[in-house]
């Protein structure tokens, strides 16, 4: 059953691998079936090199693994209740990009720095608070998503599609698996250049270079006295 | 027309790709036939995996377009202004590079720190002003294009060639499409260096390793006594 | 002898190639076979792109070579000692991976900010005590293994598998070698993190974009008034 | 003439590109024959796709081209200083690659913070001082190989073998030019790991995660009520 939307979510969860997104078996990527309801996800901590569309089981909107002889990621559950509390949308990634875990790591949003950021979000990525220790004993990965419908809610999963779990890492979202895939992928770049700035904010310009080796220099490889390359004739 | 413009236009935006400038969509790269003063650029939104030359819209500098069914890339009017303020030019990049993009984030120039900066740019690669918001309002695309031109007004399009757009990114430009891209490869890792230098500058150095063990390390892969390796003979 | 364990410890010590945890000679990863107690671990020197599992020399608990033509790895007594102290290991590895070796510098454990450190270690990972000169006179490369079983003894190899040894870099291990080498590989990302996470905390926000320029980027590419791509139909 | 030296010094060459330590035409190294002391040197401004054994110049000690149609790399001079103060090497290496130039921007010596240093260098890796105004308006790149020379000339090129030149980048040297290259590649890592010890050794532990969600994430992939990953049978 389902097989058109295991082969995307299949594609998709390979795609982790080849943007750099993912080492081992770390994150998952789901989709859901929009007549059915139906979710289908990456079998828990199988290899990415090995992973098959056949091998991706089904799972309801209750939990239970309507097809398929593999296990469902462990974070299925997250994946539930962000299906339950985001009607709108189609599929979800989870990694732990690097870029944007040290965001989460350090329990802040990352904030709009520039039109890359804005290009993707309506303003800075949201951070979850940090979960009770009640919510962490009791159902803890369906309790990671009720804390993550709590922080999307404002402004809502269609104009915010990505959230950083505190001390965890980010979650994204989209109509479908690999539209997920790609908010994630720029939410890392995203992270990426937001760390860079905040350095950059915060050191300032130093003393410059001498001006004439500056000047030596771009002229060796400039203007009619250059003596860099080849001569053209 | 300009079959082989398209060619070197279309090659010089899947460098962007090969050179790790961009991800997703993101970038673009124009080139102008010098004789028609015609535009090649970048179809708006097209996967570079599956971008061909004859993808690639002809546009004229007044913006309409004179050939090509795809939509030109929604930065076409910051290249026309560009074209117009700097008539000897023949090609321009635009990309989202991490570390240029982060100095544009921070509204800072890029300093000239040392000679890989000074072989290409003959002073710091200057910073945009904010845009106004009535600039943002209005013709925005355009509006780009001109305060990058006053921006360059001095030290002069010919002499520097790369500017960072304010709380955006990097455009680089040359005498044809490809040379645009070299620029913007080159600012990239000028970036780069530049941030991790003012890292150091700040740092300084800190207390350095005991000297029994830097002597027992570099003693046994080095000298007479060297028990690292296999023997020679 | 143990040609199984050859190529099992042969394909382990390539994995820190392809994974890039190493360059150069750098790294060695050992096996030990559970019914004799020997090793087999890389040769001392040898190229990675040259390896073959036949060329792995087999080594006895007293150090002595038991089989091959090549001196094993000049770390070979460090992993002896390891497997002496930890008998419920079966493999292990050593690399100079960047940022593990930089928190080995800095003399510092690697805290644990988040749960991608936390799916792998249950605390900190430990740092070893500076060697004494005497330490680092006598049996150098024996002493270090000791200094590691002493670092690890509290929480025990069984529980924490990757120790970083004082100015020098990390040492993993696993039920087998590439058990092993996924700690590395873990252990290197999760240091990376950490890096970014302390960098983060200690920077702060930042002031944001201009509002107008974010939505301005927001709905040229979102919602019903957004110009960028090819329109749909 | 030279045939076996100039495929030797084409690979080195071509080794650059493959290691990451240069982009576009940037670096260069040559290697001299121990019997006649003359130099074969990477062309000027030519692409390393494009380059062959037969493209390099042969260069007498004196300066002038013996063989070759192409104009030799404009540092030729700076390697032929080299060659003459320093008689017992075979090869030398210069590039820009970004974390050894971040060290040379900031006019800092490499700190010896860890064995990986120790490896290769036997002390801090030297910063050449600021070049004179009359040094760079003379004959530039022959005067910088006389500050190399200065600067190596305590603890000696056998020793030492690399320096950084000031607010310029790296060279590197040794028996042979390959050697060299290797270097030039262990200098570019033990300036990364430099640069990230010292930002850790300058932020400083912050708090940690929650010790109920460490566990909590350790517990449910270790140990007898692990659920993640496929059940064993």
């Amino acid at each position: 059953m389902l097989e058109k939307l295991k082969e995307e979510v299949c594609a998709a969860n390979l795609e982790l691998v080849k943007r750099g997104l993912v080492i081992s078996t770390w994150g998952n990527v789901s989709g859901r079936d929009p007549e059915t309801g139906l979710i289908v996800i990456k079998p828990s901590g199988v290899a990415y090199s090995e992973m098959l569309p056949r091998d991706l089981p089904v799972v309801a909107p209750d939990g239970h693994t309507v097809e398929g002889s593999l296990r469902p990621s462990s974070d299925t559950p997250t994946h539930l209740a962000l299906y339950s509390a985001f009607p709108g949308i189609g599929g979800i990634t989870h990694t732990h990009s690097p870029l944007a875990v040290a965001f989460a790591q350090a329990g802040r949003p990352i904030p709009a720095y520039g039109t890359t950021h804005a290009d993707c979000f309506p303003g800075p990525v949201p951070c979850t608070r940090r979960m009770t220790p009640e919510e962490i004993a009791g159902d803890y990965e369906y309790n990671t998503g009720l804390v993550i419908a709590e922080t999307v809610r404002e402004p809502g999963a269609d104009m915010m599609r990505a959230v950083l779990v505190h001390s965890h890492g980010p979650f994204t979202w989209g109509p479908d698996a690999m539209a997920s895939v790609d908010v994630a992928e720029i939410l890392e770049a995203v992270a990426g250049m937001a760390i860079n700035t905040e350095i950059l904010m915060t050191a300032g310009e130093m003393p410059q270079m001498q001006r004439e080796l500056l000047e030596r220099h771009f002229y060796r490889k400039h203007g009619k006295n250059a003596y860099y390359g080849q001569s053209d004739g």
